[in-house]
């Protein structure tokens, strides 16, 4: 039997994790408000050092993965080809997040009931969101510099991909979190894609149903020479 | 000389004004943090117990017309006639926030330079803009609900058309709040009603640059066809 296949003390669950499910439980079984720090760090049977080492605030301990969670979306952010299409990248890094929360589908649904009772963790909760909304803002404010409106279509595009994630998510979430978290999310996320990818080199044409043929043929024609490089 | 002519008591500010611009001229002189409840009530002449009358807490003071922002949004809402389109409806509503900014430029400049300076204030901003964002999206999920992905549409629109305003408006406090907000915040809006804004009964049709005429023409005429009700 070698080092690697030793059971004991190497499945212990590390001290954070230890916290975290202590602060649940009794979150659960007294409230959110009715529970101290202290009350958690007994429970847990760790210092109050330990607790702080981890979690600068007792709201920090309802979103233990959302540092990483961003740290990852801004490296899936850098590692994204530049010739991919922005709006398809941000929502690629929606799904950062999207399979944080699949990861751990129990401890995701405990807190979103946790969330939707305590009015200081919805707080929290929104400014975590406008963190992730703020890093793909950035992000596509770079990759939209080009364009005359760049800088405010950065801004709403992020806007769009975390609205539209969320309210995947939340569907997820108030289902019970038993299903696919994607078959909820990404869906959602198309729409987004699809409203604001717009094809370079192309022509859209928008006509009234019902107009005569001929005149539609007549603005096609136009609209082809004008934008065609080859004629 | 009638009652409403006279001058004297029914010129002095409101108490409430007191209170606002007692802790303004603390929050500039002094910093926010380092500015209790007890030095404000004292620099406004006032009781400790008006304060809290007005305000719940420190931040609700920085953000006075909220509140009134807030009612007057939901009765724009209340009073669009239903053939107006949903996506045009949510941005003039949106308008509300801006024109209570542009009221008071000198009061919006101060408020957003502190606002950026003070973490906890920041942080109470993004759930008043969150406030905002929820009443379009529940206005929006109402007018969409015939759509199949109607909730998503609302949720994701009522995020762009917030995100949209707030980049407007930014750009002009950041520019001293000296120009017209309008300037600003109105072409913003006009790019998400754009996007947003799909024309009932239309025939939508996108090709590639240099593609035969006459392919587009076949297409043309079989959408055409197949979206009127006429034939």
């Amino acid at each position: 039997m070698n080092k690697t296949e030793e059971p004991g003390t190497d499945d212990k669950p590390p001290m954070r994790d230890l916290l975290v499910s202590a602060a649940f439980e009794l979150f659960t079984e007294r409230g959110y408000e009715n529970t101290t720090i202290d009350d958690i760090v007994r429970l847990a049977g760790v210092g109050r050092r330990s607790f702080f080492r981890y979690f600068p605030t007792k709201e920090d301990v309802v979103f233990p993965d959302h540092e990483h969670a961003l740290a990852e979306m801004v490296a899936y952010l850098q590692a994204a080809h530049s010739d991919q299409d922005p709006v398809t990248t941000a929502c690629g890094a929606a799904r950062v997040v999207m399979r944080m929360y699949a990861e751990n589908p129990a401890f995701s649904a405990r807190r979103y009931a946790l969330t939707r009772r305590v009015p200081a963790l919805k707080t929290y909760e929104i400014s975590v969101v406008w963190q992730y909304e703020r890093t793909l803002a950035a992000y596509l404010e770079r990759r939209f510099s080009h364009l005359p409106d760049g800088g405010v279509r950065a801004y709403t595009v992020a806007a769009a991909v975390v609205a539209a994630h969320n309210y995947g998510l939340r569907t997820w979430l108030r289902a019970g979190a038993t299903g696919d978290a994607a078959a909820s999310v990404d869906p959602a996320l198309d729409m987004v894609r699809r409203t604001f990818h717009e094809p370079e080199d192309a022509v859209v044409l928008i006509a009234r149903t019902g107009t005569p043929l001929w005149q539609v043929v007549q603005k096609v024609e136009t609209a082809l020479k004008r934008d065609s490089s080859g004629s």
